[in-house]
């Protein structure tokens, strides 16, 4: 599926710099202030500063809050600031107008419409109800469903995404996935879960964190019903952005959530008591955001609807297939010689923008071998069990080029085979993010 | 109670001016940048924004987002930023360090202590429990309260502040209260509610989002059992800066709140499936913070601390009563001879750091008619009843002086004799914040 021009795959690092001096999404990446001599393949756990942002945020903070003062709720837009982005991520992820939100977290986007979707199946049958997702999601996820489960009398049932299907025919009210799983970078294929959900009675909801502005996504073609993502990884919104939330219009009049707060209210500034609760996706806000992590990740936003003339998600999907297929044809040799496997899908289309490499032994203290040498993926903790601890490299097409994909595979075995990261500084701290 | 060094009020704008020169907490208001011309009167809802916020905000941009990369959730002390401005904030409301958190917003962290106060009353007794709060309550802590109720099967039972006492007889489970209404500033005894309420079995939780910054609280002298607040208030963090959350020491290891994502997780890091509370406070966390709002939250909470040589809350609080004491002064002949009638007590321990005025009639446009004079004051719609509209001034001590009180109320007069609040430019729109 890698398709023109990233069809053959450089051979050489010279190829590589002359893939990306002719790349026609090269342009894209002066949106971006990168530090000198780091390569950057963690964009997928906090994307790289659009310069955009700190113009704009200078504005923000000296014009709108200093001298606007209380009135730029209404003159700089602050009100509706969480509509305005969340209609410019809608168009990434195949959703409409006015149908999502940039607001709160992502972990609290996903209580709201695990309520939500608890009350549509409470409707549908009697009885306790069944929440299905992944053991390998990302554990905010199932903690989250566990809080919702424990308020509702509900039950979360975990299996591996092989066994989804089977668990499917138990009885399942709603199915809770990650479209791209943080760990191993595998991809579900939204459409066809979503259809098998569906016609075993469930409602869907997916976990976008992953797969905004990084993959093609399209919400409405696949039927889902609820979607919730992150701000800060692919679409370059800062530190903590606030994520977004997403509910087909067939739902959205039709569930309350339970965090009802006044910007949820029909009428907001009315001040009247007893809550109603706003039509459409209104109604999933709950009180007042923080403008200034909204404004960068309208920035971030932007840097992603900036590839729209150029080719769109398509574009950027192409060239990041290319940069991950060329990494683990790079890395090849250290997975037969060296004790590393892959975790991350050989197939395109079942992968997300990452490579997920695991070692028994030595996982952590890589990563920060390679940090020290300037290319900066992370680390993420496994369980002990079916999950091994994982070295993950995210590969933002925006910002990242054929050489540093090649210069880090080169890293990568200098570490290796110069034994770097058995270095004692390497070994004493555990990454916390 | 105005005590030295503002014992004595300006009678004349002259004596506003010499006070002003001589207050020890003039150099407080350098602190911060306001527009020229605008006498700034709703810190209430939007505090003004510190000088110091600009460079740190651009640092935390340009250096630690842009430069620093992920590598600034550990270098650049994102990770534990919640803990550390909470901490700085339980300075200014008789918490100890380690019992608060700076974290979402006022509604969300209100839906978190709610559910673990229901928790621990539901372990107290049998049945359906009751949450007894104000009919003046602010809309958001009503709704949410509903939305709680809804999850718990608990009941919400509204009264005046008049009639809590009574309603205590009636078997309430959680007593919910604003400490200062954010209509009429109207300040409860916190001490002597808590205690009568607690002496009645119910558990206390207080919304400090008028009260922080501005008057003295001491949770821990008043034995309160929660507590929450606004962080853009008289804290000055900037638009929807996130808010704060307390829980006593003796219930924060023996309650859940149910935004049990993976920042609560007593090993947030480790990818484990299952959740496990963390100790204490930190539970009450639940996903990444929005970095650059809170960011911009620790340097308004440091304009506040900056107060502690000069005798801290206890010398702002000398401050506010003298301002808000000379408004009242001032505006007594429109309350005498032009229909506006006094929302606030009169008592000076039982009101905040704001003076609202009531009318029948052009409430909304005597607020537009004072900010086209440059002097920035609110409107709140009141409910057609028992609460009617409401003119709303709040006076922050650490940036408004006597002179500015002086000539607001001249231009409240002005704008009544002169009929300038009827011209129609005002009449239009209706404010949103």
């Amino acid at each position: 599926m890698t398709t023109h021009p990233y069809a053959r795959l450089p051979q050489r690092l010279d190829d590589c710099l002359v893939l990306d001096q002719g790349d026609p999404l090269r342009a894209l990446s002066e949106q971006f202030t990168l530090p000198e001599g780091i390569i950057y393949l963690d964009g997928n756990s906090l994307g790289a500063l659009p310069r955009a942002a700190v113009a704009r945020l200078n504005d923000a903070v000296t014009r709108q809050w200093g001298q606007g003062l209380i009135r730029s709720w209404n003159e700089a837009g602050w009100f509706e600031l969480s509509q305005r982005v969340g209609d410019r991520i809608a168009r990434l992820i195949g959703a409409g107008a006015g149908e999502v939100l940039a607001v709160d977290g992502t972990s609290i986007n996903l209580y709201k419409v695990l309520c939500a979707a608890l009350d549509l199946a409470s409707a549908r049958r009697e009885g306790p109800l069944t929440i299905l997702s992944e053991g390998g999601n990302f554990p905010t996820d199932l903690y989250i469903a566990e809080g919702a489960c424990r308020e509702r009398g509900a039950a979360l049932r975990c299996v591996e995404a092989s066994g989804l299907d089977a668990a499917l025919g138990g009885g399942v009210d709603v199915v809770m996935l990650t479209h791209v799983n943080y760990r191993t970078g595998a991809m579900h294929d939204m459409a066809a879960v979503t259809r098998r959900a569906q016609a075993a009675g469930a409602l869907v909801i997916w976990d976008l964190a992953h797969s905004a502005g990084a993959v093609p996504v399209d919400l409405h073609a696949a039927n889902a019903d609820f979607a919730v993502g992150c701000g800060y990884k692919y679409l370059n919104g800062g530190p903590g952005a606030p994520g977004f939330v997403w509910v087909h219009p067939r739902h959205a009049n039709h569930a309350l959530q339970p965090l009802s707060g006044w910007w949820g209210h029909a009428a907001p500034f009315a001040f009247v008591p007893g809550y109603r609760p706003a039509p459409g996706i209104l109604r999933y806000q709950c009180g007042s955001q923080p403008i200034l992590s909204l404004i960068a990740l309208d920035e971030g936003v932007n840097t992603v609807l900036a590839a729209e003339p150029l080719g769109g998600i398509a574009a950027l999907r192409a060239k990041s297939l290319a940069l991950t297929e060329l990494f683990i044809q790079r890395v090849e040799p250290l997975l037969a010689t060296h004790g590393f496997g892959l975790a991350t899908p050989r197939e395109p289309a079942a992968r997300g923008s990452q490579v997920s490499l695991t070692r028994s032994e030595g996982a952590y203290e890589i990563i920060q071998a390679l940090i020290a040498r300037g290319v900066i993926g992370d680390f993420r903790a496994g369980d002990g069990g079916a999950h091994p601890d994982i070295l993950r490299f995210g590969f933002t097409p925006l910002y990242v080029g054929f050489a540093d994909v090649w210069r880090a595979a080169d890293h990568l075995q200098a570490v290796i085979e110069n034994g770097e990261w058995r270095a004692p500084q390497f070994a004493l701290r555990r990454a916390v993010t």
